[in-house]
């Protein structure tokens, strides 16, 4: 299986997983459209990611649009900073990454070079596209929001979200009102975010238009402490640190408590989603030995991330491919949004008892100084409340001019105050899931071949809670109210919430090859003997082993099965 | 209740139902965030349709871009005639729908005037930002889609798509394949679509980004015969027919049965949609007597439905709202797709036996027009085998010059040939749901206030399907061990996929308060006998009648009641 990726790809457009989007007008990169199969795994794969933040952990979901204004993109420095460099080949004019070219022509540390530089490191590299050397070109910015006008006339500029970050971090203060001002919360979103790349070619991998699923879990600066650290504490796997990178080491295996303890990972926050999210990753299918968390380098980290550590799953075509990101973004965005928006985003943490606080008074001389500057008394009596005096009087700038006020005209108080809080500025730990490269991993690795009856088999071995189908029914023939039984059957398990399917058309071996190759893991066949015995066949996907069951515990038995509480081989043949 | 709007919308906003969105950057108008719990509802409204059309109707979802290219919307129409007729107030600079300031003025039979009639016609009419009299103004058109530009360079316009519906069109080739080439079958979408608004000022109900879910089912032309139309052939319910509407009489009272068989709603599967629509929209909420079903009158229907009815909701604040439209569009989107796309776009429908059918055939004199036209010859056979001979020959065009070819050079033979079925364009029947007109008039009509323990209480009086919270769980003190005990009921519901609120906080009333606000439908509390005889009260919330139950059937009795298997004043109380 060389070629695994053209394989997972055909089977996903034959069986309607994915298809190229508007193929009839010619197929535009970036874009994909999940067909019926597919949209029914990426619902499941966002269920479980449900089950995760929103059931356990507790953290709303909320919905803020796909397009924002301007104002909030220019806080969070994606109008200035989101771009990537970019250069056009001079022989076939195509667009392309200046580092991606680079990186192909093996040129190291693009990242940090900058236009000029840049652009005569890669002057001896290949265009990516025509495969010329490319020679003298020009490196420039291009900043990856997609853009557009809302509302006519005025044309207000909006952009399509780059993530969905934002919108957690501008609802703020109403989000801190909903948790009644408590830390820690969270609030959670899962829906699309765009990124306008410039020359994607890797499939589900780099899209324009995605799916994102982010948590966004506001916690006291000096209290990254996770109530349920306990659940993970002892969860071991390997992590690729910083240090290991730089050194061409191996991962370190060791407990997420150890990682902490030893200052491997920043902090328990951090350490609970590495753990949680290698526990849902492999719920979902993803092999532990194709999975490793690898922790960002200093020069990879983002300016504001105190730690940041991701979750990259390997692909035999694009290699190991960043899938989940997990990190502390400190004060970053609020302190940006506070600032740009003039919005208080503090939380008053109060004392467990008041504290007394020694503060020093400024009390002028109300009588004199207002004789003295009458209109501009009270911008005097407001900038003296907040100099620092010197021995011979204190300096104060009134409507820009310097004013001297001797000692005299003022009195200086040392006074006890009490103090019942602080207002912080929340840290933000941010785990972010690129849904649709989960859907491709998933995938890849549910791909198999193996020989049933003497011929190679095509099977998904997808885990059951992500199949499309969960279970198929058949009748034996198409008559004798052996698809009365089946249909009945059907009815019965789709009543419980199971994704049947029935299916009644060509040869017995012919369907179970159908199902096999879109991951179904279990069938059901009703025979002859089904009219005299009450029972039927259920075969398992995988050891394509089957067991006699009565039909009337066909819902009950399906349902164990998916759920994991029963598993195929404790059922008799 | 005089403004029960703005009552609503204080309460949506106070308690994390609907949010202003980015409303520290001040707030877009057509934009909203749903909060925590008004995204919880949405996703429950989206969960039960759903219900009725993906697992009951057996319609695969799919999930196409938001973006799509602009070929897509030449094909279906959108980029020359989605748009709204606008001017501009000369007082206040305003943008203002044309059409909307003809019906403030009460100008009738805006929709069909083109723009110089309408520039007049509003003149004498007011401005409906700052209500001067407009005078003479210009009307022109407004595209409502929101453009943008994909990728760098050439910068290859995309837009946001103005409906899901055009995704499933575009698929139809694939979806045939994946249905196995056999009609009837329907595709839905649930999602993300956009229209650029000029001057949207009602909250909820026009949006810029708003979410539908539509079905598209591709039926044969000939055979609009539900398979299952017996389920609502009895359905009955008042239809105001495009023609009560002229004679201005009330709505016509029957059956679908009877609404088809007389020629009221054009065909079976409109009217199982109907009534489809009118079951759903009772089941999450609205009131029979604030629904209504209108029929499009003829110059209203798009010049492409053959039938199209909108359920409409009453709203105190807005009156009748259009909420769902369930229309025929019969074989236009496919046949445009079709010729502008190039893609063959039909169902081969084979007969039950085949057909003799008499055909005529021309038969050249190979060897004579061979050595005649040479290098042309295999044209010349070609045009010869389409063309209408005369008597005195056929007259061919090859490379644009006119042959006659005389009549001994071809043979004419009339023969029966075999025709296995015939290659037809599907109808489509189209259910389009607006989700947020939904969400927002299943508030509305929820909203109740009522007297409570001698004071004024606000209570959403939410189906147990909608509400964000499913139940709420109090120890009635926070020591003593009842929190534990309400810990382990919130943690026994959650398991069982309820959604359960634990709240410590506050007086009893006060927690019942808050919940009666939000539509929690149940509550739970713990006392002091539940340490003694191990059960608990629980508490409706419209009646604010109360139960004893044991605390282990707490589970069982909770999902019973939100499912609609128990009620509760079958409970002992």
């Amino acid at each position: 299986m060389s070629d695994i990726y053209e394989k997972v790809m055909d089977l996903a457009k034959r069986r309607g997983f994915i298809w190229p989007t508007s193929e009839c007008y010619g197929a535009m990169a970036g874009f994909i459209d999940y067909g019926p199969l597919g949209a029914m795994m990426k619902r499941r794969v966002e269920n479980i990611w449900r089950d995760f933040y929103v059931i356990e952990e507790g953290y709303y979901e909320i919905e803020c649009p796909t397009i924002a204004q301007e104002a909030v993109f220019v806080a969070s420095g994606h109008v200035k900073g989101f771009a990537d460099k970019m250069c056009q080949c001079p022989h076939c004019h195509e667009f392309l990454r200046a580092d991606h070219v680079a990186e192909g022509g093996g040129v190291a540390g693009a990242a940090t070079m900058d236009h000029e530089v840049l652009a005569a490191a890669i002057a001896s590299c290949r265009c990516l596209a025509c495969e010329k050397v490319l020679g003298k070109v020009e490196v420039f910015s291009f900043n990856l929001m997609f853009r557009t006008s809302i509302g006519p006339g005025s044309q207000r500029t909006g952009y399509l979200r780059p993530e969905t970050a934002q919108g957690m971090f501008v609802d703020f203060t109403r989000l801190l009102r909903f948790y009644r001002d408590h830390l820690p919360f969270g609030a959670v979103q899962i829906g699309k975010s765009y990124r306008n790349e410039i020359s994607p070619r890797q499939g589900m991998i780099r899209l324009r238009e995605f799916t994102q699923a982010e948590a966004e879990i506001f916690v006291h600066p000096e209290e990254k402490v996770h109530p349920r650290f306990s659940r993970y504490a002892e969860y071991t796997m390997p992590l690729l640190t910083a240090q290991q990178q730089q050194a061409k080491e191996p991962p370190l295996t060791m407990s997420m408590r150890d990682a902490v303890d030893n200052r491997v990972i920043a902090n328990e926050y951090v350490a609970y989603y590495v753990a949680l999210t290698h526990e849902m990753l492999v719920a979902i299918g993803i092999r532990p030995d194709r999975l490793r968390f690898r922790q960002h380098l200093p020069d990879e980290l983002a300016h504001y991330a105190a730690d940041c550590w991701d979750a990259e799953v390997y692909s035999d075509r694009f290699g190991w491919v960043e899938t989940v990101g997990i990190a502390d973004r400190t004060d970053y965005d609020l302190t940006a949004h506070a600032k740009h928006s003039g919005t208080k985003m503090t939380v008053f943490i109060q004392y467990s008892e008041p504290k007394k606080v020694r503060r020093r008074r400024i009390v002028p001389n109300m009588s004199v100084l207002g004789k003295q500057y009458r209109t501009k008394a009270k911008a005097v009596f407001e900038a003296l409340s907040k100099a620092v005096p010197g021995t011979d009087g204190a300096d104060i700038v009134v409507d820009g001019e310097t004013i001297r006020i001797p000692p005299d005209l003022y009195e200086i108080r040392d006074e006890m105050v009490e103090v019942r809080g602080d207002e912080i500025v929340p840290h933000v730990i941010e785990p972010s899931y690129g849904i649709d490269r989960m859907c491709y991993a998933v995938l890849e690795q549910a791909y198999d071949e193996d020989i049933a009856d003497g011929e190679t088999r095509t099977v998904l071995r997808l885990p059951s809670s992500v199949a499309p189908i969960q279970v198929a029914v058949f009748p034996l023939m198409n008559r004798d109210g052996l698809d009365t039984i089946a249909l009945e059957i059907t009815t019965a398990l789709r009543k419980e919430g199971v994704l049947a399917e029935y299916d009644d058309s060509g040869a017995i071996g012919r369907r179970y090859r159908r199902q096999d190759e879109i991951g179904t893991p279990y069938a059901v066949t009703v025979d002859y003997d089904s009219k005299e015995d009450h029972t039927v066949t259920i075969r398992d996907r995988d050891s394509m082993k089957q067991a006699r069951i009565a039909i009337t515990s066909v819902p009950q038995t399906v349902c164990a099965l998916i759920d994991g509480s029963l598993i195929f081989t404790s059922l008799s043949p």
